[in-house]
């Protein structure tokens, strides 16, 4: 492991009588200290073990959240906010204990502007819930994470998924903001205008900033027309190398693909079996196409001769609304069906970002790594964007196979940072990344977050511990 | 005005002899005191009166940028990085004296990386010069406010254009900065990759932050393929409202218009005086495609039903480059066609954005406002984003005239933070909007940006007096 032991990073302290006693006035039953609900909320979907928070609010509104802030921020309590759980690099884990701030019952969509193309969320609306409920509007939120993720947490990583090739990340998709400051107040960022120059982007400072600059109450995004038509593709490729020079080429033409995901051979296998498809074990590109029903026929036909002079074979369209969903839901479901090919396993997924130029290289240097590992280890990527994940499939009891994982990962975060990339596309930094980020960056831009986080949250309360530490 | 005169705003005091020797050592002629060139860096497009520095100097690389703010930083001396002047809102006015730091001379393209569709600047070379160094790629920058600007004043402003509705802002669009924070170190935001979650979002803080937080001395940006093919089109409507309205039913059905454009009956008789036009003095919206020629002509017929259900009379298209440029550089003209309809004028111009289901109208109630001014004030707009520019057309000599624009430009604004817009889409805050911005966001958000420039900038040395006030 590239970290101390979570749980022993920080001191922890007891809850002071008083922070308990005015949540337990004012929450009542929202209010837990109870084994399970801690249990539930000091753990994500990282292998780490997990580290409990003293206690658990769950929050109704901005004012109920800023009350929290304002006393923990008078009693240097620390405060995680959470949504639902869904993340990977250890970001809620209660590290200096303290109270999660569970935003998951703030589920309302606040106001549809269908106009405008925006919708304003609360924080625990989850991305598949907003898309059910506006899809009388004929539009729809493209960023798609693997799980069914909250919009507030999706804000906290910086989240993309399949569908940021062609939409962006929520760097790029979040309008405005309504945050609680570490110390209780209300700011709104942003407006509802599509761009502005006005001031210091405090939005981009929040995406991103994994719950510890402020607590997101209320959030803004962009949304699309649903595409008049919808194709989908999926094709076999040799190698590796040649469907990532076919999607060089797409990228390079201007063709406006949706997505256009890269499944190895090994994912192939675990898909095949999962979802009852027969797909040869060989590369794979999955594409989807928007656009009127003549573009994405064009789109589809070049991507076709595209993927043609590179070897590609059996390129399948799919424009039956059930053959394309049999093929994503497939993808979509891929995490799932790579956790079964080893029975009782969890898994550590890297989840680097180059430079599409040096993409086939880096996949393929990794690839030498994995035949030398003893680990099941598929990879799936967002190839469009750069970025792709090893899952390497572990048995967390096992001290061997866990180090054997992080020595993988180091690897891989190692050769993306020398090819230009970055450690973490989209999943964040967390606990895990911390020693790579500064990597990344150097001391100095370090620095520079540490003076941001000590002028925003000088008493570090908001989820301590995670991103940097506090000073060099 | 709704400032205080900006040379009265802050107190100056003459350069230390030290910072002159060490200066003049290093730099030799690349130092001047002299009254002309001083002259020239204490103003900028807005109508104020030239605030001077105390000298100029002119950088080559980063290391000398770091070298002048370590000096400036030891011995307190206000720093304004300069790119070309091309700001509108009095953002390079030495207010506070000190040392222009003129970067125009770091105009080199530092590398092409074609095959990811970035590129590396430097940030003196400017938006044209970069599509004309990089033309033979297939590659374009599509991001192209009116002025010829540097990227690193583009950087500054969060500038966009004309084409952002297709393509975005900066803030969309650069990858990667290098930096010269306020005490001389030299640090590195952002990868190469496309997207990434490693950490707070430092690209995005600098990216509008108008030279108050660092020096950018290295630029990566992103590049777009030239279309395929490109096709524009003219229409004028009946009313300002039916032509906004056919600006959102395309924008709502999703068509992919890289460029649409408002111009009014005023602007279109400066346009048709300037560039021998005769267009009918009504109400236009001029339009730019691009795609494959199938799409393109898909996206003009769309448009073109859409308008004529709007009453769009005499829809033009024009696929001949001639013909398109004469039109798109009528537009881009437009600015200077606009002042040659008061001679000896100069322009206070408006920048607000609003939403879209709003534009029609804020743009509505704030003709009725010009109709009833002594002053011409055409309007154009980036009618897609919701942005839209009122050129107040004033005798800067005219203390009235001047007074009469900036209430327009007051009561404009406040319609539109109204409605959810923003004081500006474009040009920044500078000296001119710092009341504005309190409005926008509130006394607490600019706290929050006063504890960011703070922590950044402890002295305030960097471009001080602009965006908002030091304390409420």
């Amino acid at each position: 492991m590239n970290h101390p032991t979570p749980q022993a990073a920080l001191a922890r302290r007891p809850l002071p009588p008083a922070v308990v006693q005015a949540l337990q006035a004012r929450f009542g039953e929202r209010f837990s200290t109870s084994a399970g609900v801690r249990e539930h909320h000091g753990r994500d979907e990282s292998p780490f073990p997990p580290a409990l928070p003293d206690a658990v609010v769950f929050a109704h509104s901005t004012d109920e959240v800023a009350a929290v802030a304002r006393l923990c921020h008078d009693h240097d309590v620390p405060l995680i906010p959470y949504g639902v759980g869904s993340s990977l690099e250890g970001h809620l884990l209660a590290v200096a204990g303290g109270i999660s701030l569970d935003l998951s019952q703030m589920n309302r969509v606040v106001a549809l502007q269908a106009e405008d193309l925006t919708v304003t969320v609360q924080p625990g609306v989850t991305r598949k819930q907003l898309n059910q409920e506006i899809k009388d509007s004929g539009l729809f939120f493209p960023i798609d994470p693997g799980a069914d993720a909250s919009l507030g947490g999706m804000c906290a990583t910086r989240a993309s998924g399949t569908n940021a090739v062609r939409y962006g990340t929520m760097r790029e998709n979040v309008l405005a903001l309504t945050v609680v400051t570490a110390d209780g107040r209300v700011i709104k960022t942003g407006t509802h205008a599509r761009k502005s120059s006005a001031g210091y982007d405090l939005t981009r400072l929040f995406i991103g900033s994994e719950g510890t600059l402020g607590i997101l109450t209320e959030i803004t995004v962009r949304l699309y027309p649903q595409p008049e038509a919808i194709s989908a593709a999926v094709c076999a490729f040799p190698s590796m190398r040649s469907a990532v020079q076919a999607v060089i080429e797409t990228i390079q033409l201007g063709v406006p693909v949706a997505r256009v995901e890269f499944v190895d051979p090994l994912a192939i296998r675990a898909i095949n079996r999962h979802d009852k498809l027969a797909l040869p074990e060989l590369p794979h590109l999955f594409f989807e196409f928007h656009g009127s029903e003549a573009g994405v026929r064009e789109q589809a036909e070049t991507v076709q001769q595209i993927a043609a002079d590179h070897g590609g074979q059996g390129f399948e369209w799919a424009t039956r609304p059930e053959d394309r969903s049999r093929l994503w839901n497939a993808r979509h479901h891929a995490y799932f069906a790579m956790l079964q090919l080893k029975p009782g396993c969890r898994a550590v997924t890297t989840d680097v970002c180059v430079p599409i130029s040096r993409l086939a290289d880096c996949v393929g240097e990794t690839e030498r790594d994995l035949r030398a590992s003893s680990l099941p280890c598929p990879i799936v990527g967002h190839v469009g964007d750069g970025n792709f994940h090893v899952v390497i499939l572990v048995d967390p009891a096992l001290p061997r196979e866990m180090e054997e994982a992080e020595a993988l990962n180091r690897r891989i975060v190692e050769r993306a940072l020398a090819m230009g990339g970055t450690c973490t596309g989209e999943h964040g930094v967390g606990l895990h990344k911390m020693d790579f980020l500064v990597r990344e960056h150097g001391e100095d831009a370090l620095d520079l977050m540490r003076a941001i986080k000590d002028a925003l949250d000088p008493k570090h309360i908001l989820n301590p511990g995670k991103i940097f530490r506090a000073s060099r």
